[in-house]
Formats: C-alpha cells, sequence, structure tokens
C-alpha cells in the first residue's frame, strides 16, 4: 500500500496536534482544558478556523457538539469521525484532543484522495468534537455524543450544574459562544474515533494499534454520610463526623477487586463533597461517588452486594446514616465484528500488528456504536498513564494511529461498513 | 445584692441578641457569618449603628477589630469588654455573637450606675468585637485578638487567603467597610468576655456558671499526601492515589485519643483540600491539618510521637509521600487567681454556683490575659451542641451570664484586678 500520508502531511498533523496542546496549557506541560473553561472555547474557535479554512463547515449543535463538514456529494449521508476536546483537570493532551485532530487529517487525506480520484466517495464526511466527554466538571461524562446518539436528553443536559461554580452547561456555552443552536441537519451512517489507550498492554506488547471490541460493565453509587456537624473542640464521644466514617467507605472501596479476586477489577472514589470542610468544625456531611468496574457483570453485581453490606455494618457501627443514591449502569456494548475487521485490515495494510482489547473506561464511540457501525482504535501511550500531566505518547505512536485511522476513513467513505451492514 | 438588670433591660438585651441572630440566617435557625463575608459586615454595621446610638465611639483597627468606646475620666485606661461576631459555616448565633451583645449591655448597665453615682468608675470602657475569632475562612484562628495583643503581625493577617474564595483578609475588610484602619487609641487595663461553654459539663451538672481557669493545649500539623494523579479508569495496582492514604491517616487520628489513654484527649481532621477532586481522575495531592488537644502537654508530644511513627508506616506501606509541615502549638495560659476569685464573688453576688473549667477550645480572652488580667465566663449550653445550626442557650442561661459579666465590669472598672495585680 502506497502511504496515506507525504512526509509535509505528517508534520501538518504533528504540527497541529502540538498547537492544540497549547490551549489550556500547564506549568508542567499538561492541559487543563475542562469542559466549557475559557481554555476549552478558545481552542474550539481555533479547530473551527483550521477546519473553514480547510474549506469545511461549522455546524455546533444544541448541546455543544461541534461538526465539520465537507459535502462531496450533495444530499448523501455521512461518516463522522472524531473524538472531544475538554480535558480533565491537570491533564495530558492526547486524551481526545489527539483524537479530534487525527479525524481532521483523516478527513483532509481522505479528501485529497478524491480530489485526485483515487477513491469514489460514497458518503460525505463530519468531523466532530463532543462536548464533555470528560465530565470532570458536568455531570454525566460522554454528554455530548450521549445526546447525540438519543441517550440522554438535551434539556436535562443544558441544565447539569459544575458543583464548584454553581455554573450549569447551557451558561458556560452561552459563554463560550456555543449556545443555543440546533440538531445537525446530517444523518450518521458510520462511526470511527482514535484516542491514546490510558493503559499499558499496547506498549507492555509492542502493539502499534489496538481494536477495542467491548468495554467493560461499569456502575457509578452516589453516597451520602450524615453526621452531624459540631465543634472540632468537641469530645471524641460526642461525635457524629461524617468524614471519619467516609475514610472506612474509602478503603472498603479500595479493599474491593482484591476481594472480588480478579486484579483487573477496579473500584474508585476520587471527589468528595464535604460540608462544611472547615478547620473549626466536623463534616455533617460528605457525599461522593462509588465507581466501580468490570469485565463479567457478575463482578459488578457481588461487588455491589459486598459493598451494600460493608457501608450497612458501617452505619451501624457508628453514629452516621449513609445514604445509597441512584444507580448508574454503563452497559457493556460489543463493537460489530465486521468493524473490527475493517480495523486489524486498516492497520494491516500498514504493516501494523493489532490487538483486541476492552476499554474499563468510557469513549464516545460506546454511544455512537449503538446508532451505527462503528469503529474505535487505540494507540500506545508510554507507561500508560493517563489523566494525568505525564501522559504521553511518541510522534510514532500519533503517526501510525493517524495511518490508521486513514485507510479506516477511507473505506468507510467508500462504503465499507454500511455495505456489509446493509 | 439588688439586681444589676431591670426587667426592662432584660427584654432590650434579648432583643438585641434575637436582632443579631438575624444575620447570616440559615434555613435551619443558625447562622453563616464567616469572617469577612456580606452577612458578618452587616452585622458589624448594625453593632456600630447600636452603640453610636447609646453614645459610644467606634473605632475599627488596622485588623479590623471594632472597639466601641465609652470615656467617663478623660485620659484615663480602658477596661475591655467582649467577643466576636463572626462565626463558623452554619453554626448558631451564641458563639461570640452572646459575647458582644452581653458586653455591650454590660457596659450600658455599668453606665447606667455610674450616672446614678452607685459606682465612681476609674477607667473608660470599651466593648470588642474581635475579628475573625473562628478562623472558619482565614488562617489562623483568634487573628484579631492575637494581632491586638502583638501574638501575630497585622501585615501577615492581612495577607492570609481565604483558599476558597481567593480574597486575602485585607480585600473582605476593604469590601466591608472596614479597611485601612489604625490601632485602637487606648490602653488595656483588663478584660472580661463570656462565651457559651461548647460543651456540657455545666448544664450535665446544673451549674449556671463557669470560670475558665486555664486552656488546654493544642498542636496543629499540617501534612501533605502527595500521590500521583492517574485515570479512574486505570488498574489498582498501578495507582498512587492520595485520599486513599488520607483515609488511613483519618482513622488513625480518631483513633489516637483512644491509644492515649484519656479520653478527654481530642484530635480532629475536618477540611480536606484535594486536588483535582473530580470524578474522572485519582486525587494527586490531599493537604489537611491535623487538630490535636490534649490537658497534659506530655499527652500532646505522645499522640505526636505516636502519628509519627504511624504516618511513617504508612509512606511506606503505600507509593504516597507524607509531608509533615509547620507545626503551631498553642500554649496553656492560665487565668490569674484573682481573676477568677472576682468572677466567682460575682457570680456569687447573684446567688449562682459556679465551676472552674478548662478549655478545650482557643478564645480571644487566651491572648488577652497574656497582656492584662482577663476574666472568662462560660455559660451553659444545651447538650453541649457547638458549631452547629443547633446550639442553643436558654434565655435563663444568657441573663445568668449577662448579671455576672456585669458584675465583673462593673468591679473592673472600679479597679479591682488593677487594684490586685498593682
Amino acid at each position: 500500500m502506497t502511504d496515506v500520508l507525504a512526509r509535509a502531511d505528517e508534520e501538518q498533523f504533528l504540527a497541529d496536534f502540538r498547537a492544540s496542546a497549547e490551549f489550556g496549557r500547564t506549568d508542567k506541560n499538561g492541559v487543563d482544558r475542562r469542559a466549557g473553561s475559557e481554555a476549552h472555547g478558545a481552542l474550539r474557535d481555533w479547530f473551527q478556523c483550521l477546519a473553514e479554512d480547510a474549506g469545511f463547515t461549522v455546524h455546533t449543535d444544541q448541546i455543544g457538539n461541534i461538526f465539520a463538514l465537507k459535502e462531496w456529494i450533495p444530499g448523501a449521508d455521512y461518516v463522522v469521525v472524531g473524538s472531544h476536546l475538554d480535558s480533565q483537570a491537570k491533564a495530558g493532551p492526547y486524551d481526545g484532543g489527539y483524537g479530534v485532530i487525527a479525524a481532521f487529517h483523516a478527513a483532509l487525506a481522505t479528501d485529497r484522495t478524491i480530489e485526485a480520484e483515487t477513491i469514489t466517495p460514497r458518503f460525505n464526511i463530519a468531523v466532530v468534537d463532543f462536548f464533555n466527554e470528560e465530565g470532570a466538571r458536568f455531570h454525566p461524562s460522554m454528554m455530548g455524543s450521549a445526546v447525540y446518539t438519543g441517550h440522554a436528553k438535551a434539556e436535562k443536559a443544558l441544565a447539569a450544574v459544575d458543583p464548584d461554580t454553581g455554573l450549569a452547561v447551557a451558561e458556560v456555552l452561552q459563554a463560550t459562544g456555543r449556545g443555543g443552536t440546533s440538531p445537525v441537519p446530517i444523518t450518521p451512517v458510520a462511526y470511527a474515533e482514535i484516542h491514546n489507550e490510558q493503559g499499558r498492554r499496547l506498549e507492555d506488547s509492542g502493539t502499534p494499534v489496538g481494536v477495542v471490541d467491548r468495554n467493560w460493565w461499569a456502575r457509578t453509587i452516589p453516597i451520602t454520610v450524615e453526621g452531624e456537624q459540631s465543634h472540632a473542640g468537641g469530645l471524641m464521644e460526642d461525635r457524629r463526623d461524617a468524614l471519619a466514617a467516609t475514610a472506612e467507605v474509602l478503603l472498603a472501596a479500595e479493599r474491593l477487586p482484591g476481594i472480588l479476586g480478579d486484579q483487573r477489577n477496579i473500584c474508585t472514589i476520587s471527589r468528595l463533597d464535604i460540608e462544611p470542610n472547615v478547620p473549626g468544625a466536623l463534616a455533617r456531611e460528605v457525599r461522593f461517588t462509588i465507581d466501580m468496574r468490570a469485565e463479567d457483570k457478575a463482578d459488578l453485581d457481588r461487588g455491589r452486594e459486598i459493598l451494600r453490606e460493608q457501608l450497612g455494618q458501617l452505619a451501624a457501627s457508628r453514629p452516621v446514616e449513609i445514604h445509597w443514591g441512584q444507580e448508574g449502569v454503563r452497559e457493556q456494548q460489543t463493537f460489530r465484528p465486521e468493524a473490527i475487521e475493517l480495523a486489524e485490515s486498516a492497520a494491516a495494510a500498514h504493516g501494523f500488528s493489532t490487538m483486541r482489547l476492552g476499554s474499563r473506561i468510557g469513549h464516545d464511540a460506546l454511544w455512537m456504536t449503538t446508532i451505527v457501525p462503528s469503529v474505535l482504535l487505540f494507540m500506545p501511550s508510554v507507561d500508560g498513564i493517563s489523566h494525568a500531566e505525564r501522559e504521553y505518547s511518541t510522534d510514532q505512536h500519533m503517526l501510525g494511529g493517524l495511518k490508521t485511522l486513514t485507510t479506516v476513513t477511507q473505506e468507510l467513505v467508500t462504503g465499507a461498513l454500511v455495505q456489509s451492514a446493509s
């Protein structure tokens, strides 16, 4: 196979990616581009400018998803490629940002092959930047793709509030010039996304391309520990300290995967809302979410029962009440076999070996695959670091992923998965 | 002894106290008047108005302490009575607020007896509202009295920053109309303060008046637990979770008084600063302060060594670093025997029994007693609840305390402790 990217195209991609990493840059070379922040808004404006310069038409939908459209065949349906430009607090620039810039360059490369009449398109292309994939400020995560695919209501998502600033999604969209628009007027037929792995299976095995075949089950359990506020100078025996009780829940959550046996299972508490959180008065209330992920649903269910029992014992042994909120379950999605095979063939055409991977982590592709045939590619991440400033992938990793995504994109616009799915 | 307060004076005091409880009132009948907040500023303006209406001259000093002065003898020194109008987050109106309103009414009653020529003053009177006794926003607590007595520098206190809003003391003083003033031009000779007990020794024993003879030793230890931020979907074995490690410190602190044996010893962690505190990424850093209080310094020192050892073991057993910051020690102050006896005589003159109490909790009187003879009175608090909206004292409790404080004040302005101290 001839290279899908000339050397100059590769260099332009790397330059664009590095430029994107300047937005919200931290002093340790990470980025902080939480959804709806000033830095996030500025990057999105820059992306729109880049796309418009390349002849794309840009549309922002009602939940702030940005679609850069190129219409080769008037009236035809669209292949969608993309990811998200928002980040976690103090994260790396690869998570999401790489996926959008790579999608844009895959679309540019595809456009060049169409211009050169090397391929004949059956569909048009849309490069998407989904809003608030991370959920760092606004619950739930994968918000934009959930609304786009009909798994969440736009009205409810727009009303979600950042607990730290009190601002709603609708307000931050307005403030960043993305408020009050309408659904994108295209019909999608397929989706492709590339992401850094956020784990080290590819790196450990020296595999340049991962193909995601399914995601893990995930369960979120909102918990409120209710004690009573009292003076930090009061006697130990009189206390109803919600924070000390929460400490026991933190350790119970951490122990859970060990009890379940399969060390690939995970259980996490990473945010606490403590009331009043002052030096002089004991916590009257602590709110947090337990986030469990397991490959097998049986583990997820057994984990839930173990926590139920342990939290019940805790509430009986301490003068606090523990309230178990409404659980959320992210179901397992399996990607279509023909989509997985298409991705593997695309990688093989460039001489890249591949590995099929389950994803413990949510991605926009998990919602997209519920409505259209979808491909989710991973590229390696050094040490598997993610959601941290140290996140890093080499240029070689990024270019290998981009080439594979470009070939996938070219296959999709010529009708690959739609033919086989119809 | 004839009553120091007529029925109408008592009713006016209760009305003024209830009015003060309206400022920063919460929906559960508590108050939230953290230092430098709008509600705190409004209450201080109201207090100034009340004092000026009664013929006092009001002066705000360089750290925002408010002094309401009444000069009976031109050029004479001053007896100071007072407490603080700031509160904890969601606290009760008695803690501090009762002390200032009671001091004001003790001064009014003293003024009446001087007008009636029942007593002949040797000193003038100042009613003080010390700034930021609570330390709910700005470290350290007892800030205003520390600066006034020379135990803290005004410049450093003015630069203290509220971690939640990023505002400095100087800024909130300016915003509430208390910025940029000068030391109060008076010389103090004695101090008296009344406070609700914040414990239940008076209530349990049916004693209407407590006389504080000393405070407890207190040690604050700032701790930083440093892990590494990473993806909440990452494997357990790869984690350096600062929050899970902090959970172990929370439980170690809670266990400490039990290990020391004396169950009156206390150890508290009530505020955590978690970075980044988001749903999708593990905590890279948690900062907090361990607050230990003990009657005997030996317990405080032994507690420190036990924590040192336990935290050392914790840092060795988990992939985190634990940084031990600069400790603060609040030394034990003992009130002068003649001041304690004066307070006991004043209570006895009204037929009130008294109890000598140590205070686990800091009060402005602890700084004042380092520069002038000082009296610290307690009145009972129902169930000993404090720093909570449920804090409550009866009208009878409040009036008993006010009468005792009034008699103490009259003794002080006629030279009681200054004579015996000179």
